[in-house]
């Protein structure tokens, strides 16, 4: 089957792979349609490997990603051929203690789509579990259904942050993360969301929301302007998805006693941590591994109209033309919020 | 000073009364702008009494108020003469136990604007704590401001059911209350709101805001439709915001495995419940009673845009015409949400 | 294989019977040792339903069991042949909405032992799934482990109450599981357990618990008792684990201002619920079925010592006297807590 | 009034000094009878300073007291003259955003004793609010009721981690605090709590106690003991009461996927703080600022004879020889574990 497939570090080809392609009862067979380009493809694109993660065999890319069901195991009962989809990337053993408890994300034997050596989607058709795999609303098109996926990791973010109606929240960092963190906190209650950033262009990105007040900290200093912003309280919630060890020195100056900061941007530096600033105010802190039990609520947020992603897409490419998508990724230009790469035909 | 005084049941007069004035260095002095009519106000007008609560003597009707501060004692410090305001109607002993727990709420030794023997605010001027008052942000009418004291009920649901963002959730009942509620959730994280009644002209209403979906249930069956809307699933929170004991027989069917109830609504009547029901759901069952610690969360979500009152004011009388809205409001159209009466000259 | 059969309402039978015995690849096979039986089980015996749940076709009943690995399938790591274990009797579908929100007890698809038609273990092996299956600690016994089952339902009402370090707890009802209900409860934090009936001899058996303060109905009331025992602030919790209709008078009258009621308890008749009550307290209600999660965590209470069940086995019986002990079981003896049968040699 | 009194860094004496004695309507007048010596106490003698609080001025010491009740103020009702009780140090602005929603513990307004400008109470008498004043239950002694305010930190840890029956949980340090959050955790509804330290004789009183498991870091891996006890999943909670940097190093390998961490011990250097394997396991981490609402409940479990103080109590000194005994504090012997004063005659 024809896919982009990572060769090793820095070299990618659109080839013919020998992928598994049996089906269980339990499964359905999914012709792809749109896969968006994670910062984590690109990353095993251009260094070869993600922490204890390291690509030693030829990869197939791509995790983020919609089609169409074509066919459906014997067990299978909520899905049927034709059905538009959007599939949860990672798989875990289910009958595992995690699992069990409802946190299958942090199961340690989740399998997960392009992650060594687990191969990606950006391919014609792949096999997936029926129960990770959820239909589209009718108003949910195919490149926002791709865009589900790192919408989950702001939607887990939002869910572990506990929002009370109202709060007033800090997002550190306006990158593709953040930006998804703003939105899904913004959606899930929050009364306004101060997004701050030093790149101008992803702040414009930020600005074109009602509800995100872009914060460029170029400019201005994050903890007067968050003090100008709540009176001097500080915000109810401050979610990191930057993960620049600078950004810690001001997570808790900016927050209420009795607030939550929630850590999702995942740091390359050891971090240092104010912990007595931390506990004068004693807060809480939440972390955000991926994502569980979310792709449903993103579903039903996008389909009603309270969550918007489709000025995030900021170029879609042709299958054909999935190798110069992915040099586009590794410029890192400022202005990308998200690139896609139409599969289908 | 000039008031609207409930002589005694059925007996309203428009009126020169003695009203405490004396001021302590905490409170601060506020002429009234305008003041909403609750439910509450009209049962005491109609039957002299709610529950063990009975109007013995002339008492002030009126508690949803706004107006402007026109002194402020000596230790105030987060406001100042000329600021625009609403205040939050029950007063605890905030050295109590509940208060301490941050539960002043249901500190019994709150006292309540217009709960016999308290007199409430139809009148010129009040004085009252100022960590009671909430300056109203520039964006903020004084009309809605008026609305906060009704929506904070609603908020206060929502924050009780423990929204994950995303949720979809049903309110049975759509009077004053249950569309408050619905506002209130449809802010605070959910998806969508299904909102039931038997009444056209109340649905109508609810169906002027996007996410709000009506349910006639003299038209069709709630259990059916929520079934059809959440794919046989159920609905993650129930809000009862219509206190009649028929909605009980509907609250755990239309609930998913694990879902949330919220009790608001004061049934006069007992109820029946369905405990085999509840527990074969596992489900959670909150109550509501008032709120604490929610004014200032309405005002950011009012004040943002994310939740719009202003559809709700069906009339608004001069204070002169004080007992015709009164006789207006005991007459119970049901297209009439909330009707209110403007103190300021 | 030999097992103790109902063969319809009314008529046991210790026959040999053709069980299911195909074993999988994350199964073990499992000679049992001891099995309790269950309110449950004798309901079936004498009135052949349960609910929805009719026996229609011969049952082998049993569901509170330890036994002994005696077969591993070829992916289960955790046990090994020799292992003592208990097991949990209901095998839900993992990858069911339910269950992968943690909340497998609800899940609809649950197969639960000795509920029709599904067979329970009063019989020599039997094949379960690993992941269902629990290591006994050296310190606890096949009596013991066998109590495992009815304790986690104590065990997750204890959860779901989510006690606070140091909560007063009522548990009204002494019966088998309102004992199991004080002693997770007590084990969970709480500093103290009023447990009510009106059975002295059941009282007895509490009043044997350091920390378990037995109050008996008929001679004082549990409003005074529990007015007395917290200085009129009430109870933290209130656990209802008697399933009667007069309980539930007093289950908001005893709780403190925003405290939680856990109900636990079946009634067999329309329940009457004071609304009005619980929301003048803003009460939490929560519900118990079943449990998910704590078999792991009941052991570790046993094995610690800070639960004693030894003194809860009010006789045991040989396999070959299975039917006497039913028809022992079925007069109910307010004496006896929980009779078990040693189904090993 | 005669008072040990902090003259300046270094020097303390007993002597005469004025201290503020008027009492209001809602306050009570006290008889000191003991009083704990803190590390924070020895920490003003020592060093003169706790970060920003600075001794400029004479100040008595003192702040873990008990007493009798010898005067009630007239508004008082809970308490009467000759009730015996302890007292909670810290006096918040009743009235603030963080008190009302019950975190008064962050209030920044908090007035606490020994806590520069604020008088402690190693002396005679003092005045109280009573609504921070705590009648003893019969069970629970003078020298008991002065150690509730150091064990109410460690219920406060309990109470942040929020326990779930049957929990295993790990403190690291077994100084005075951690040992009180090792009893905290195990009252409050802990399995068994591992508590790790360097010190043999520290470690020797906690293993005195059924249920603490003492791990000498010196001798054996902290991780690998965790793993051991836990079949390799983790601890459910970890509570960090050392302060050290080092400790920071183990705090996420040795928690299970889920768990939690809580911080409670204050490092007096910079923290590295390993965000990804936090994120990994998607820890939750609480903190803990001193204590609130959980004086009552201390008392409770002491009562009730769950948590016994006792065996904590190393020495106990004349009012005479109060300089004596901070000087044996200041000594910091690892055999000692709390040092009192005896001032009642």
């Amino acid at each position: 089957m024809r896919a982009l497939v990572l060769e090793r570090r820095g070299e990618l080809a659109l080839r013919d792979i020998d992928l598994p392609s049996e089906m269980g009862a339990d499964d359905v067979r999914i012709a792809l349609h749109t896969v968006g380009i994670c910062g984590s493809d690109v990353h095993y694109y251009t260094h070869g490997r993600i922490g204890s993660f390291v690509v030693e065999a030829p990869m197939v890319l791509g995790h983020e990603a919609s089609g169409t069901v074509i066919a459906v195991g014997s067990r299978v009962r909520h899905l049927a051929v034709g059905d538009r989809v959007c599939m949860e990337p990672g798989i875990p053993d289910l009958a595992s203690r995690a699992s069990k408890l409802g946190l299958y994300n942090v199961d340690p034997a989740v399998r997960f789509w392009a992650t060594p050596p687990v191969h990606g989607v950006l391919t014609a058709e792949t096999v997936h579990p029926a129960s990770f795999t959820f239909k589209l609303p009718d108003a949910v098109s195919f490149a926002e259904a791709a865009m589900v996926e790192p919408f989950a990791v702001g939607m887990q973010a939002a869910a572990r942050a506990r929002i009370t109606p109202g709060d007033v929240a800090v997002v550190i960092g306006c990158g593709p993360i953040g930006i998804m963190v703003a939105l899904a906190a913004l959606a899930g209650g929050c009364s306004r969301v101060l997004i701050s950033d030093v790149s101008a262009p992803k702040l414009a990105v930020a600005a074109g929301y009602d509800g995100l007040v872009p914060i460029d900290v170029t400019r201005e200093s994050l903890r007067d302007r968050v003090a100008a912003e709540t009176t001097g309280w500080g915000a109810d919630i401050v979610f990191e998805a930057s993960g620049s060890p600078r950004a810690y020195a001001d997570l808790f100056p900016v927050l209420r006693p009795g607030g939550a900061v929630v850590l999702v941007g995942l740091p390359v530096e050891p971090i240092q941590f104010d912990v007595n600033a931390a506990i004068s105010r004693e807060a809480r802190v939440e972390t955000v591994f991926r994502y569980a039990n979310v792709f449903d609520r993103a579903l039903a947020l996008i389909a009603s109209g309270k969550v918007d992603l489709k000025p995030l897409v900021s170029a879609t490419f042709a299958f054909e033309d999935s190798v110069a998508a992915f040099q586009r990724a590794a410029q890192g230009r400022p202005e990308d919020i998200k690139l896609q790469i139409r599969v289908a035909p």
